[in-house]
């Protein structure tokens, strides 16, 4: 899925939402558990619910790693009910890896071959050799962590690198400087809005990937207003507040009326950029 | 696993060898393919050649995830073989995991408590609160990676954050001071012994997880004598030039060979620095 791709659906739909199906078995609405496959039901209800008002879903390895096998099963058929169900999402892997250039290529084939996924998130503190074989896959994303929504962002991005350059910066400024960097995205926590004018500066136009709206606190007015482009430039995720707004039979409606109140934040900020009319 | 464990079985070996099982179904002995699981009965033919040589097996994940679902499968069968047949095997999980605190701790459940391994290689860049779900397990280990042996450690590892600190140093003293920084372990490249003794210099106790020996080009001799303490303090991996020492009926001999031959250099460092006699 190309850039142009991603900024008519945001375009379309009026909106920049990223869904995040993080299922935590013990979160799941108690009635889904007497099903063979909660999780992949969930999932679906979820997708089925928040698809309208969303432009990307993405999923945390995470999640489906700490169910083994079976997991990676279900992470896998989820991928391809939202394929073949909603071909205009662009599908996320959040799994932030990164390893030497010989085990990337196996991460890299892993993800964009094997589960067909459209954008990777990827960690940089290995360097180009670690990224590059991602970044060989020119119709796929690759989302580097620069900036991140936790606390422990300050640890280390936070450090100075240069007289006024941050790691983070410094980050941003040579992954766009590779082969292929204009299918990079970047990582940029919601939580550090006062931070994203200093994004900007360095990476005017690449999209970002905002996690941290909801649960983690972060703002998506203050988001729009530092790190807004021209043509969007952002994909917001949200996850805990939209996939447990509810907790009952009706989870899957309060899912969607949760994503259908972020869009139609979201869609206010398109308007007063005049990205749509 | 504690740390004198390892160092038992470092005496009693003679050896500080990690077995890199990192297969690759490209490079497998062609008469392998014919079995119903060609992976496995790799990975089990070259436990069972390596094994007396080594003290550790380390399992790099982006191998198996490659394979999906049934990769994850192999990848636990594999843990369980070693754990079953070689119980005082050192079991890593080579995954450069790291994500917010409650995805860390998704991970950590993952490897440590489904998986069952021992040890878990950890990327900084998150920052404390990305790493510390994981060390709540205080008899598991975490690798968190330091000064990685690829090219791409000079893009931001080797960047100065201090007069006369580069970032990696800074990770190691950092996370020095981080609650149950006794089981931390931290992965340095073999092809950086030039400046082994600066890890040294902030992290003098600190075992350390060498790769880079063999295919990358390291030197196991610079190793021993730049980075060695006088409990050894040195794990040091090989895959590609064990696993894939031979390719035909008699692979797991010539893998047992390449052990061997790697063991009697370490079992020289070790004379060399008094540790055994």
């Amino acid at each position: 899925m190309n850039r142009e791709q991603i900024i008519a659906q945001i375009r379309a739909k009026r909106s920049y939402l990223c869904v995040g199906l993080d299922p935590d078995i013990q979160k799941l609405p108690p009635h889904l558990l007497k099903g063979d496959n909660p999780i992949l039901d969930f999932n679906k209800a979820i997708i089925d619910a928040t698809a309208q008002y969303a432009i990307a879903f993405k999923l945390n390895l995470a999640f489906y790693e700490t169910l083994g096998a079976f997991g990676m099963q279900v992470f896998g058929d989820t991928v391809e009910y939202i394929r073949q169900n909603y071909p205009e999402q662009l599908i996320i892997a959040d799994a932030k890896r990164g390893d030497i250039g010989n085990t990337s290529k196996m991460y890299a084939r892993a993800f964009y071959e094997n589960f067909k996924v459209d954008a990777l998130t990827v960690a940089p503190y290995m360097g180009s050799d670690s990224v590059l074989p991602f970044l060989e896959y020119s119709d796929k994303w690759v989302i580097l962590l620069a900036l991140t929504s936790n606390q422990g962002a300050q640890d280390f991005q936070m450090l100075h690198t240069g007289e006024e350059t941050c790691l983070f910066e410094q980050v941003l400024r040579t992954a766009l400087s590779w082969e292929g960097a204009d299918h990079i995205m970047f990582v940029v926590g919601a939580t550090q809005s006062n931070l994203m004018e200093r994004v900007r500066a360095v990476a005017p136009n690449a999209f970002l990937l905002v996690p941290g709206v909801g649960a983690q606190g972060g703002s998506l007015e203050a988001v729009a207003e530092h790190a807004m482009t021209s043509d969007c430039g952002l994909i917001v995720n949200s996850s805990r507040g939209i996939i447990y707004a509810g907790n009952d039979e009706r989870f899957a409606s309060a899912a969607a009326q949760a994503a259908s109140d972020l869009a139609r934040q979201m869609e206010q900020t398109l308007l007063d950029k005049g990205i749509i009319d």
